[in-house]
């Protein structure tokens, strides 16, 4: 497997834009359309927030008939707690674009990420789709990554090629991230094509086996958006003979698939809503994976230690701390710290470490955090950032 | 029940004071002696955190005999994560304690609260306990609650008088709060006397169900310590039968502790570290009595709500996202929120309430939100505060 140059539309077959349609006051680019050439195999996961907007709603539903042909989306607006009015929108959306693009709208899949509580605009919406139609592009994979960026700094987008049977096969796909992401997704929004032949019960599971992996370890936050969302379109162009079974093949595609979502997600980690610093936490030695993934997620959230790690200070204390507090099981006793090689704590106590070497790591733009909790075998890995002014300055509205 | 003038020592034969040992670089008072004239009943509740510093291990296990006459703790350093030296310094700081007071080491409860993972320095603390221990005074509860203080801002003191069996009884008490502040409590030192004569067993039931309904509602930061400790002496002095059973005079004691441990757990939400706001949270119409607690905890935990609340701007999606987040059982289109009197979501939409309106409240330094989930009876009030640059500043370090 090899990464390549592109993003969604490094797959065959796959058709893509972005465009302003209005919904941003600031005349950003912020409605979305992917068109696959024909009905593709689709698989996707969703926010498992129990506030769910309504194109989420709409989408899960759809969803269930394992096929699809399009994915519209904007952002400037989530369509999140509006009611009946909210879902009516969605659906229209849908219905504008599957009339413009001559399809079914039961085949068109929606996504909005924003300001919840707002009401769709529904006339930009729907002169957005018409502008986004006419300049449907098999080239158009970064103007679409464009337009689903919120607060995010830079685009997210990724391309992989790799042989199945012998034949060239890509994944290629999209994501927004920035604030409000945490365990279980967050206002995320991503969008994979594969040219891949799989059977969909398969592409399910594979996408949920490398959301899993991936997305759901990227921790900015603690805040779990209404609107998540992660769309998969499998056309088959490929050529491969279908992948019905969970053999090699399957594994070639899955580890394809983890490899493209955790090159997205920690793209939205190091676009952390002010962040300044990129750290990879990982875990090992838990009793189980629930525990490793719980502490990582528990440490990741906690603001104290976001703060010191702004500040690059060895606050190894808030570590422990937070640690204690997830609920894990663990023996404070047994506990190591490394920051990159450098170990801090053993056994539960400092090594008596130089603070100066700790600040050598800490002032880097990337590092490592590990813990050994020396009572298991299992390991999790997980991307997160610090939290700075900034990030309070994003938020305060 | 009147509240009176005081602290711990408005409590007859109880003696504190607050020294500087030098613990604290900056020369603050850093050490804090209570003693009870007398052998007094204890009762005591700590944190949850599975990593616990030196002096909560060594004062759970002597909290266990239900007897106790002295508190010694210091702030500036919170002997967690120190090991067996830890443990050797918290109950040597109790020993030299108890051989200045002339009683039984075995007496003394121990706290501490400060950075984690430096090991004491005794000699400052031997010079300091030595030092307050020449100065205790029976008015001497200011001085107390001056040294248990971190960053809090301001000092933190309760007390309380109440007719029981036609005996005038009293309850006074101090806490330390600021950061680190979360559910099952926090960096969060409170200590507390009355002269209720009781059963110890009734005296920690009581403890337990004011430190529940008070303490464990605060939220400042979702952070919590290693360190919490909450501990209450009883001296019988006020002369009343010993209450041995859930009759009138325990609701009498428990409705005074309640009032005391909730107007310093208000006090420390309003010392919120860098917090603007003062934000009492009403969950209302919860399924059940855990349901209205965990998502009052997970609204308040959210930096994102926190953000906007310093920001003054009215983001209730936030709050529906959150709330969505927490896991309870919820109807979306069931949820109204109010900011004070004002009714901003009806349904789970909005309300279509004027902007200027909401901000009116939102600009105020207290207010309340309530949110009615409309499907059962429970509720819950969390008390919690905004986050703000200056949280940030503040834990930089």
């Amino acid at each position: 497997m090899k990464e390549i140059e592109g993003g969604i539309t490094s797959v065959s077959g796959i058709r893509a834009t972005g465009v302003a349609s209005g919904i941003k006051a600031t005349g950003a680019k912020d409605l979305v359309l992917i068109v696959c050439d024909e009905i593709a195999t689709s698989a996707g996961t969703f926010t498992s927030n129990k506030v769910k907007s309504a194109p989420v709603l709409v989408s899960m539903e759809r969803i269930k008939s394992g096929k699809a042909q399009a994915v519209v989306a904007n952002s400037g607006n989530a369509n999140a707690c509006t009611g009946e009015q909210g879902l009516n929108d969605a659906r229209r959306m849908a219905e504008i674009a599957g009339n413009e693009l001559k399809i079914s709208s039961e085949l068109v899949l929606v996504a909005s990420t924003g300001k919840i509580g707002r009401t769709m605009p529904m006339d930009k919406v729907e002169s957005g789709i018409k502008l986004a139609v006419s300049q449907l592009s098999y080239t158009g994979g970064h103007e679409a990554a464009q337009a689903i960026m919120t607060t995010d700094t830079f685009q997210k987008e990724v391309a992989v090629e790799f042989d199945i049977q012998g034949k060239k096969a890509h994944i290629g796909g999209m994501v927004k991230g920035a604030g409000m992401i945490n365990p279980n997704m967050a206002t995320m929004l991503c969008f994979m094509a594969t040219d891949v032949s799989i059977d969909q019960s398969l592409l399910q599971e594979a996408l949920k086996t490398a959301v899993d992996r991936s997305f759901n370890m990227v921790c900015i936050d603690g805040d779990m958006s209404t609107n998540d969302t992660v769309i998969i379109l499998a056309n088959g162009k490929a050529g491969n003979d279908k992948i019905n079974q969970h053999n090699d093949d399957y594994n070639i595609f899955l580890d394809a698939l983890t490899y493209s979502t955790t090159k997205l997600a920690k793209m939205i980690a190091k676009d952390g809503e002010g962040a300044t610093k990129f750290i990879e936490l990982q875990i090992k030695g838990a009793k189980t994976e629930q525990d490793a993934r719980i502490s990582a997620h528990a440490i990741s959230r906690s603001p104290l230690l976001k703060c010191a790690l702004f500040g690059e200070d060895p606050n190894w204390g808030r570590i422990m701390s937070s640690l204690g507090s997830s609920g894990i099981e663990m023996d404070q006793n047994a506990v190591d710290i490394w920051l990159d090689d450098l170990k801090i704590v053993e056994n539960g106590v400092t090594t008596g470490f130089k603070e100066e070497s700790a600040k050598d790591v800490l002032k880097k733009a990337e590092y490592n955090i590990t813990i050994d909790l020396k009572i298991g075998n299992a390991n999790a890995t997980l991307w997160t950032c610090d939290l700075s002014y900034d990030y309070v300055k994003i938020n305060v509205v």
